[in-house]
């Protein structure tokens, strides 16, 4: 999906929910548990209830690869299943010397459908290039996480920087505003209008609201541009607002809440 | 495995080698690509030729996700075919915020009988500690690596130490000698020194020998403690040194070569 796609779809839902399917076994209401495949029919049913609502996913490899096989076949029927009108995002975090990071550009942008895939930048260019070499994919590089680890090296100082900002200011280089983006948590709102200064044009993905507890509000006022350029992911608060048969039109619930105040904030804009 | 354990087996073999399995379907011999699943067959024979003359195996989790639900099976087959003896490290460059690197972690040491698995730092504490919490269990973190975007980051200074230092002195305290490696290459041979004198008792994995141009005797001569202290992998110059039907034969062969060479220098200690 090009950038121009993944605004038009902005402005027409009105919308820059990113819904993260995080999908746990152990978490899934139990009266899905004897499908063959509960992970895939429980994320069909919170995609059949969530599209209209938001412009892209977010499958957190993790949480497949704790099943194994039966794990990634969940995975492939789920981003299979998401239609090309929303931007479809391997949370990965992968990131290694060029041979292998171009292995893993081909697994989620060829053997899988995926449009982007988060990748980590502490092993430098090499480990990067090789997701921006796609048309119309992306890579989403870790700028500044949302988690208490980010203190530990983000946030020392490199020089008169911090690291995560050597980290967006190099990065930004590497690629366009068209093929790169940054993951930029939404518990590091004091952070944000620096952040947005530094990487003026580049789309950011904001995890960490809901269960996290980072402000839809702030982000959007910090961090929102012309183009909108962020897009802001729930997970948990959204696929597990309900344990019971009625989760997906609970999820819908959230996801239509989130979207209705994120639809002010773009007309403001 | 345990720290006794792995040092036990390098003695026994006089061998601290790590066969690496970046087993590339389109580089694999052509009378192996009529079989049901010849990335197996492949690693299968790879294992029986090399697994007297290694102490250890590092799966390269790109080479298998490239094939996606099919290649998650023949990692799967290969990592349960490999013996109790030798140590299994997943080379997966994973890390994310602590629920999900508790998936992650889930996935190599559960449901596949990983050892170890490599991890990278920049998230912080809380990305790593997940995979510190299983008894005979390893992380093996990212310090310095062989490529050249090793550059970009880990050489820069953060005070007055490179990151890589920083890194490497930081991530020490998370975890002990007993389940924390670091991942040093082998092309930053000037650095060995002073690498070892920041973390004197921990393991370093140490990749980037042969096909990246790393040298075994610098690295040993520097790198080497009195429990030896290091696994060194080769997995190109090995497993593809024959296309042919001898390729199992001469993966023997240079295997055995690296064996000989690293016999001489565990006698030196």
């Amino acid at each position: 999906m090009t950038r121009q796609q993944l605004v038009e779809q902005i402005y027409k839902k009105q919308s820059y929910l990113c819904v993260g399917l995080d999908t746990d076994i152990t978490k899934i209401p139990k009266h899905i548990l004897g499908e063959s495949d509960p992970v895939f029919v429980f994320n069909k049913a919170i995609i059949d209830a969530t599209k209209d609502l938001c412009v892209a996913y977010k499958i957190n490899t993790a949480f497949y690869e704790a099943s194994g096989v039966k794990g990634w076949e969940s995975m492939e029927k789920t981003v299979r299943y998401i239609d090309k009108e929303h931007f479809k995002i391997a949370d990965a975090k992968r990131g290694d010397i060029g041979n292998t990071s171009t292995q893993y550009a081909k697994a989620f942008f060829e053997t899988l459908p995926f449009d982007a895939i988060t990748v980590a930048p502490y092993m430098g260019e090499d480990s990067v290039n090789p997701f921006l070499e796609y048309a119309g994919k992306w890579a989403i590089v870790l700028g500044l996480t949302s988690n208490k680890g980010a203190n530990d090296f983000e946030l020392q100082k490199m020089g008169n920087q911090f690291l995560y900002e050597k980290v967006l200011q190099t990065v930004s280089n590497w690629g366009s505003q068209d093929n790169l983006m940054f993951v930029v948590g939404a518990t590091q709102a004091d952070e944000f209008s620096n952040i947005r200064k530094l990487v003026p044009d580049h789309f950011f993905l904001v995890p960490g609201i809901g269960a996290q507890g980072g402000s839809l509000k702030e982000i959007s006022e910090k961090a929102m541009t012309k183009d909108c350029g962020i897009l802001v992911n729930a997970s948990r608060v959204i696929i597990y607002a309900s344990g019971n048969e009625d989760f997906a039109e609970v999820a819908k619930a959230i996801a239509s809440a989130y979207q209705q105040e994120m639809r002010t904030y773009l007309t403001q804009q």
